[in-house]
């Protein structure tokens, strides 16, 4: 693509190192821009900037949170004994939604996926292993989207606290194979949490 | 959607103001851009402030510009009588990529829309009948894509410059008829440049 201005290349590059987004979509969105009141511009850039750099992450579980402490884990009302392993914030919204869970969740970042470079110690499993570890967990529920990567991940934290007396369970598979968590309907999601099975059984009876 | 974050949720919600990017969407590009170097939101921030602060429109054919006068216009080798008349800067990069054109252009801006609430005085039109009106044009080529619109855009300019000495055609009907200019194929814009056909024909003939 040959533009007749630095300006817009520039903002097309930029807009298209976002995932999905290619350099005609790109180039779509800024010309969008352009037609609006300069304010858009400014009030999606200030955004993104104050969401990127005052970005808190909550001490206990890791989700995204705009205090030390996330709501869900200051609420005493929750059962603090059974926390419920994600993905990320978007897993934890997904199952929020549909009003089953009333556990805490512990948000790992992102799965163990050595294509994309990502190790345990990128993770945050070190401080899940160190709750286990605590004695004040009865239960952990994986659930991590059921793909090669979700599996290595939960097998992986399986090995680090499969000697403690804690329950192990995962999700229901009422969710197909491969699919993505965020991306099933309330219903299923609600019922998989509901029908959480020990998670032995899933590597066991294959 | 609710948010644990206030300032994920107002990045989300700005994102979401562009065409095409729903919630869902927002929330992966800017849990993406988390998940990347801080600098890689400042970036794009700068990039799209940048561009809307400081872009500069053609003062002759209303291109978008980082000069006073573009590129094409201020090429003495290119024919300054004939000016192709297009949407905007995407079907310009559309036909310069043919390498089938050696005259100039005139950007209107978009085109007459009274569902999207565009009219004729939002567009640059009268620049362009002032331009036939002052003797030194010898050709004009409507370019705008074959819809409603575009239609409605051709005659309404038409009608103000149909009793000038001008030749004005509209180029060849090779793109099918719905069709947006920027995705048709290089050889099928190109000889629809090349097989430009005189304007009355295309409606008196229907
Ligand atoms: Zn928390
Ligand atoms: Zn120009």
């Amino acid at each position: 693509m040959e533009f007749s201005s630095k300006l817009i290349e520039k903002a097309v590059d930029e807009m298209s190192q976002l995932p999905g987004i290619g350099k005609r979509t790109a180039l779509r969105l800024v010309l969008h821009l352009l037609k609006q009141p300069k304010e858009q511009t400014g009030f999606l850039s200030q955004a993104l900037l104050n969401m990127r750099e005052d970005i808190k992450f909550c001490e206990n579980c890791h989700n995204i949170s705009d205090t030390k402490v996330c709501e869900i884990c200051a609420n005493t009302a929750r059962n603090h004994q059974t926390i419920c392993v994600v993905e990320d914030i978007r897993d934890v919204m997904a199952i929020e939604n549909t009003g089953q869970y009333r556990g805490i969740y512990h948000v790992l970042g992102g799965k163990i996926s050595p294509i994309e470079g990502v190790g345990p110690s990128q993770l945050n499993i070190s401080t899940l292993v160190e709750k286990v570890k605590s004695g004040k967990v009865i239960e952990i529920i994986f659930a991590l989207s059921s793909t090669m990567e979700g599996d290595t991940t939960n097998f992986y934290i399986y090995k680090q606290i499969a000697d403690s007396e804690i329950i192990i369970s995962t999700i229901a598979r009422g969710i197909s194979v491969g699919d993505e968590l965020e991306y099933a309907d309330e219903i299923t999601l609600g019922r998989s949490i509901l029908h959480r099975v020990p998670f032995e059984k899933t590597f066991k009876n294959n």
